[in-house]
């Protein structure tokens, strides 16, 4: 066979030789791919995609604690304790969408935000991409979650959240990458540009 | 309406209602419930069901240096750096079944195993569980990668890894969450029971 012509048709040592829509719905869609695997061999790739990007943040007040959301994740059928997290619209800035998931969630406004990580989630089978803030310089006001949210809020200092992450009482990956991210600033002291010097403070080990 | 008598009708506050299935293949499935959510509304939940657990694992040999494994993702059309992963059958024991992975991967064979985090990668959408594991006490090895994957192995000391995590080179959650989790073991001298003292001075930060 000759090589195809849609460059689109690699995916690096990947071919797609087709592709099956299957389900499509307001958060995802699944395709059925006709592949040739890297080593030449047919086969299929079912891929999830996702439609907004995961969105999380680790809000720290002055008294250097932290902000966790708890509800019962319906795919686990299990009670989770996560921090502030939502879907945002890959066409809108991130940190404004993740302002606007921290405000209904907690109803917290936050004066400053710093990106600390860039995961992808699950990068076998799904595209799903995530970006996670460290906010600080917190004002409190009403929360408004939406219907399909039944929230619990937590406050606890830094470190607890932390050692909910490494013993296991926090499962949510953004969560325990996220925790451990600014826990590792704490430790190294190598917080982001512009981080309030009197929380660096607070938060020495 | 009556109380729905079957309790598996119930998840939490959530109503499941009905349930469509809409994809089944080796690795996957994926349905679509009709739920009644938290505050009573109607709407659809779509699910992706996994069929394996994922596994991923941070090797240390005796220099304190790690193994990161190197292949094209296909649903993220990007190449991308990570721990050795992969899927178990979750009727098996997860640490042989990292250990086969770890094998296959790199041809290492390790003499201690330590679970070092339990997470859900994706809880909004998927029933996604991933254990992440400690190896050390090394043996080299002939690799023998499946057909889908297309690997390069980079040696590099734990703490080149740990910065790759935090600087955007590693994306992947299972390898950010675990290197960090690693790293604050170094950080705290917090090592799992048993762990190797030679080790401990050669990591200590």
């Amino acid at each position: 066979m000759s090589e195809p012509a849609d460059p689109k048709s690699r995916r690096g040592p990947w071919t797609v030789r087709g592709a099956r829509p299957i389900y499509d719905n307001p958060w995802i869609s699944v395709v059925e791919y006709d592949v040739l695997n890297p080593k030449g061999g047919p086969g299929i790739y079912g891929e999830v995609g996702f439609k907004n990007l995961a969105l999380g943040v680790v809000p720290i007040d002055h008294r250097g604690w932290t902000v966790l959301v708890g509800q019962h994740r319906f795919p686990l059928d299990l009670y989770s304790w996560e921090i502030p997290e939502g879907g945002g619209d890959p066409a809108l800035d991130p940190q404004h969408s993740v302002a606007r998931e921290l405000a209904e969630e907690t109803g917290l406004a936050a004066a400053h935000y710093a990106e600390i990580l860039r995961l992808h989630l699950s990068n076998a089978v799904s595209d799903e991409a995530a970006i996670l803030y460290l906010a600080w310089d917190l004002t409190p006001g009403p929360a408004h979650p939406e219907d399909t949210e039944l929230l619990a809020l937590r406050w606890l200092p830094l470190d607890e959240a932390v050692a909910m992450a490494v013993g296991g009482a926090i499962t949510d990956a953004m969560s325990v990458a996220a925790l451990l991210a600014v826990d590792r600033m704490r430790r190294t002291g190598a917080w982001p540009d512009g981080f309030d010097p009197a929380l660096r403070a607070v938060l020495a080990p």
